[in-house]
């Protein structure tokens, strides 16, 4: 084995955030302390654009209150960006940056394009010849990445939107006269992950239960079929609640709705599905009343209805990224495996980040149920386990509190540096 | 005092649910079990449409655990309706229902609209010549009911929302680059209570806390008044989050944001406020980031959040009502009083149900800011004690559970009656 690298650590969110990718920093934070090879333990903040900027804070220094209160905390407590490396000059600024900071551990906590940046900063410090073990730490509400059994944060939005859509189904059966469309747009870019993990919400033995129509983006929308299934629906059920995935195609693979701005990746604005069904519907539909909502960006925040178990989950990815790199493994992305008992068991894994970066998985075809509209029940035994448990919330004068990083920034070492946009 | 009615009691549920209705209906399950000249309860389902058409349920054959259930279960278990009472007829035919099934005790929870139906029946009642108590119990989350300090409902979708706008802070924060621009859209029809409620989300002393502007539809919005805010809050925070009430009118009072549909009782479906201010500002504002969300129904029925303290006196407005009606009161609804110390406290008391009939209680004037888009910290007083308490939600496999009626019907006593539309 070769000898143990001594020095520093950066840990560094990128992507959008989910209810538990603090869970992850704080499983870094608290697996760091346990291993001499560690010196300082550093965040980076606002991802790979503020480390170029030399944004660097002592993870260290915050209080044990703190790093605890991470554990329920939504959103990206460093800050994240979804800032893309262009030139070879942006990697090479990294690696100067980690060079005069003693980085020798670097963890980056991210979704599909964020193991691509970590993948590339591996490459290039190897190139470079500055000695650093780079992991990266899975997390994205899609649940798009591959070779993982699950992604952290998924768990948790599921288990959020599912009870949102109890509670709605509650209100609608109230309300309802055989003529009622609810319509609620999910996120989940290209894959249906998300709106497939709302059937859960289903009682057991209670197929009339909501969601009755769940459409993905791997089903190309076909709207006279749809409109269909909401008639039938609605002769035998009260109201008809449909969940939309923003990222629904035409049979072109054209967005249903899209805004033409694209994020620095190049990926469409995503969202406003929910308001072109409720056209769709009260155009063709008579006497049926349509609502729609689009909880964005609340869903991925939801520390008010995490699952424990995915929270657990995420911490156990950012002790194990530690603990990885510490035994000397670089250029790998800790995966979760499935334990195949019958009693839900999870541990983890490496994976390459090369045969991460980039790839999406999408909701396999074998779960999507014969109308192309609904999911089937195999599909329970995968989501059932991951949405177990509840995170407990503190709250305080009547709303629930979240950690707020001190931030005690880290002397910059270097010449200031311009990001090209 | 007149000889007490022995009888009956019918009790219904009409207009939007909120998370607490059912809170507000077991109060008056559990207190009418108290009284001896209450033989039977019964619950009318759909409200007065279903009375009409005597679908009329036996309560007190329900489980105990489902009524304690009922404690925490959003959306109207009964069923609601917004259906107006036209006819002379219909009015009769609610009597001669209430006549037939020896209805003495008469109770509905429910909003403007409603407690206006509830001061006819009463009305029509005595004219009839059948002898009956008719007390009417507030509910909406919209807290736009005159004379009663606040609504029962309007507690649990505060401290819902400042809840997820919370959530949304720390998502956003850890996104925003100075250049993000989110919109919240919140319910509250004509009366911006809702959205002014949001501003409990601001810590103690962060006053750069979001919500950083407060749109309510008592103000006329100003487009150039609004961009020019947003522009001033993004030069100190990352991010700029909107809190816009889903009924803002323009100076000519016309809804910015308003479907062409009008729902029975003539008034304009609202939503789509969000997108449009969306627009308004990728339009206007240049490298600026616009997100919006529409949350919807979820807000009313959100019962993983609901405030103990609403809860609680939903729950005891539905007892207060039956003690009224037994001790002979007629054509009054309940109203919360509070106390005038400095601790909290809260009390009923009984109102003319004419007086309350299609009133509508906007925001004051001198709680909103100068500015005329902040709330002033006045009005936090009045707000906090509101939020207090988190109503306990029992989890079974990762879901909340709710409670389901059983609804054992009572047999019908007279011919079918047409209800027009």
């Amino acid at each position: 084995m070769e000898e143990q690298l001594i020095g520093n650590v950066l840990v560094a969110q990128s992507g959008g955030p989910t209810a538990v990718i603090n869970s992850s920093l704080a499983g870094v934070i608290t697996e760091a302390l346990n291993h001499e090879c560690i010196e300082d333990i550093f965040g980076g903040l606002n991802g790979i654009a503020g480390i170029m900027g030399e944004q660097i804070i002592d993870l260290a220094a915050e209080s044990q209150q703190t790093v605890r209160a991470l554990r329920h905390t939504p959103g990206a407590a460093l800050g994240t960006c979804r800032f893309k490396l262009k030139k070879d000059q942006d990697y090479a600024r990294v690696i100067e940056v980690c060079a005069a900071h003693n980085i020798r551990y670097f963890f980056y906590i991210g979704g599909n394009d964020s193991q691509d940046t970590a993948h590339k900063i591996s490459e290039v410090s190897e190139k470079m010849g500055h000695q650093m073990k780079v992991i990266g730490i899975p997390k994205t509400v899609d649940n798009d990445l591959p070779i993982t059994d699950h992604c952290p944060g998924y768990g948790s939005v599921v288990k959020y939107l599912a009870s949102t859509i109890r509670e709605l189904s509650a209100d609608h059966e109230g309300m309802g006269n055989h003529d009622l469309v609810s319509i609620v747009e999910v996120m989940g870019r290209n894959a249906g992950w998300i709106a497939a993990g709302t059937v859960v919400a289903k009682r057991r033995n209670h197929s009339e239960d909501a969601p009755h129509i769940v459409l993905l983006p791997e089903v190309p929308f076909n709207a006279q079929a749809f409109l269909e299934k909401v008639k039938e629906v609605l002769k035998n059920n009260k109201y008809c609640l449909v969940v939309a995935s923003e990222g629904l195609v035409d049979e072109n693979g054209n967005y249903l709705a899209a805004s033409e701005t694209l994020d620095s990746f190049g990926h469409s604005q995503l969202g406003g599905v929910g308001d072109y069904l409720q056209s769709l519907v009260t155009n063709n539909l008579s006497d049926i009343k349509a609502r729609s909502s689009k909880i964005g960006h609340a869903q991925r925040a939801a520390a008010n209805c995490a699952s424990l178990t995915d929270s657990n989950e995420a911490f156990m990815c950012g002790q194990e990224a530690v603990k990885a790199a510490v035994n000397g493994e670089n250029g790998k992305m800790v995966a979760l495996v499935r334990g195949d008992t019958d009693k839900y068991s999870c541990q983890t894994t490496l994976v390459d980040l090369k045969d991460v970066a980039n790839v999406v998985k999408t909701f396999p075809a074998n779960w999507i149920g014969e109308d192309k509209m609904s999911i089937n029940y195999q599909f329970n035994r995968y989501i059932l386990p991951l949405i177990q448990g509840e995170v407990e919330l503190p709250f305080e004068n009547g709303l629930p509190t979240f950690a707020h990083l001190a931030k005690n920034m880290v002397d910059s070492k270097l010449e200031h540096y311009e990001i090209s946009k």
